[in-house]
């Protein structure tokens, strides 16, 4: 395991130091100094590294992808800046965010110039067909805006169906990660059965990885979490456990379930009582099955690629990914 | 002028049946219909309309460039709806605002939906180097964001200087007025001379276009403008005459004009005392020498072109914008 790690540390080494560079101006300082701030502010950087490793997958070399990789990871950042607006978050991977830090306007616009520098960074792309590439691009940007609308949408609605949560994080969180392999496919010229199994690959972790999310704001330690446990829960917010542990609870559970998703139930050990049902209910067993299925499909929809070191990578990360504790 | 003032209603009406088709889904419904209900308001259609005759000018179809205008065009009204969020504007070309008439999360969404369905529509766009006019959008989106940022840091300064004030609306206003020029010297297939004709054309045309909507706010009728009168002036908004006054203004003049700059004048009677003293510096007098010269400056640099319908079109649309009453 140790080389690959190493691996993925050097690529997000490439990727860190890229994205220092992205923003070149200082003047005007009250939207640069942000954008900086941003984008300098760390993270797993899991969509280039996905861009750069479907590129090798491929056949391709990872650094024809580094622009393409970083200009998602841009494109993350934006939506990152304006969601934290919109669920009011004063804190996002342990630091203020930027509408707290400074303040709303700036946060609008430091979103907005990070969409700017997203395609600018795209545009860089040497290899591939530019227009394919910058249409997955873009539909990354459509559809991650509809998956932030469905889930703002979802908090007003008592009661959200399993699938239209799959449906809503898909397009929020999934499509990022789905294009991000597309891409890579695009800029190492894939033929059309490895692009389709690159595509489905990502899909799959993309899946896994946000059912992880929800599950580690309950079952994570606080200081590896980086943010306190339980906050999904305190927030109300329909995460994979909420809205399959809505289906199959009933009574009490039922009902103070319904309280936490109207976001009017009583805050004090509140975090404790849904976790028990959660427990009690199975969801989180149901939610680690579904991880690990969806990691086996991912690493399975590989099958249809040549062996290479992108494949092998690909296969690792998958696993990483599946381990993770923050 | 009859003839020419038909085309361009000819060339409006394409680009409205166009934007009325951008936004194809329905769902989730509480973005789309926003969306929708931004790109069907109406307006004078500039950009794309220079879009399109500049195109024509360097030797083009206009119908090469209709992709590209609306493009333009959109990524115009995503800048407008969030701005009138940072402005805390209520109303927008006689009509509610997004972040009015539904909420500011919606408005945030809704202008990052449309900056992608304006590149989404961009892309359509099958002559002219791809890479080139893409790159041209994107440094548009950039040097917007870049104005507005200004904009508001000027809100809490006292002091703005004219050369200051004409770099921010240069960035806010005149340059996507500028990349209309540029990206339809590109569709149409402009040597280096015509492009940079088309740009300084439409730079010029900006400007004066910009400095116009400042006068227009202070000496236009209220019915005609589709908004009260002087409202800039209620704002403490850092306008071309409130700059230009602000330096040669003296003694109880200056001490108004100072705390209309910083937002605390006394709003009664306002308006009339401080068109007043614009009247009586000479700066409406000046701003009027300041947009013609602009104009036939725009008219001028157009003679680097050979003799077209798009150049004469080109020169009509100055005169045109010229003499608008709102």
């Amino acid at each position: 395991m140790d080389v690959y790690y190493e691996r993925y540390n050097t690529l997000r080494a490439v990727i860190d130091a890229r994205l220092a560079t992205v923003i070149e101006r200082q003047c005007p300082v009250t939207m640069y100094e942000p954008a900086r701030y941003v984008l300098n502010g760390g993270g797993k950087r899991i969509r280039p590294i996905l861009v750069m490793l479907a590129c090798e997958a491929a056949g391709g070399d990872v650094r024809d992808a580094i622009d393409a990789g970083v200009a998602v990871e841009i494109l993350h950042n934006f939506t990152l800046v304006h969601d934290d607006i919109m669920d009011h978050a004063a804190t996002r991977r342990g630091r203020q965010t930027v509408h707290t830090k400074w303040d709303r306007n700036i946060a609008i616009l430091v979103g907005d110039l990070l969409m700017g520098n997203a395609y600018k960074t795209l545009l860089n792309t040497e290899r591939g067909d530019l227009r394919a590439l910058t249409r997955v691009f873009t539909d990354g940007v459509i559809e991650v805006c509809e998956g932030q609308s469905y889930d703002k949408e979802f908090e007003h609605r008592s009661a959200v169906s399993e699938a239209e949560y799959l449906m809503m994080i898909g397009k929020k969180t999934g499509w990022l990660v789905a294009i991000s392999a597309e891409m890579g496919a695009i800029i190492g010229g894939a033929d059309e059965r490895s692009r389709t199994a690159l595509l489905e690959y990502a899909r799959c972790v993309g899946r896994a990885f946000q059912v992880q999310d929800d599950l580690l704001d309950v079952v994570a330690d606080e200081e590896t979490l980086g943010k306190p446990v339980g906050g999904d829960i305190l927030e109300g917010k329909k995460t994979y456990l909420l809205v399959t542990a809505l289906d199959s609870a009933t009574g009490e559970d039922l009902d103070l379930l319904q309280t936490v998703a109207q976001r009017n139930a009583p805050r004090t050990g509140l975090v404790d009582r849904v976790t028990e049902i959660y427990r009690r209910l199975g969801v989180l067993d149901s939610a680690r099955n579904r991880i690990n299925d969806d990691t086996q499909a991912a690493i399975r929809a590989l099958n249809a690629l040549g062996d290479n070191e992108g494949h092998r990578m690909l296969v690792w990360f998958a696993h990483m990914l599946l381990e993770r504790k923050h």
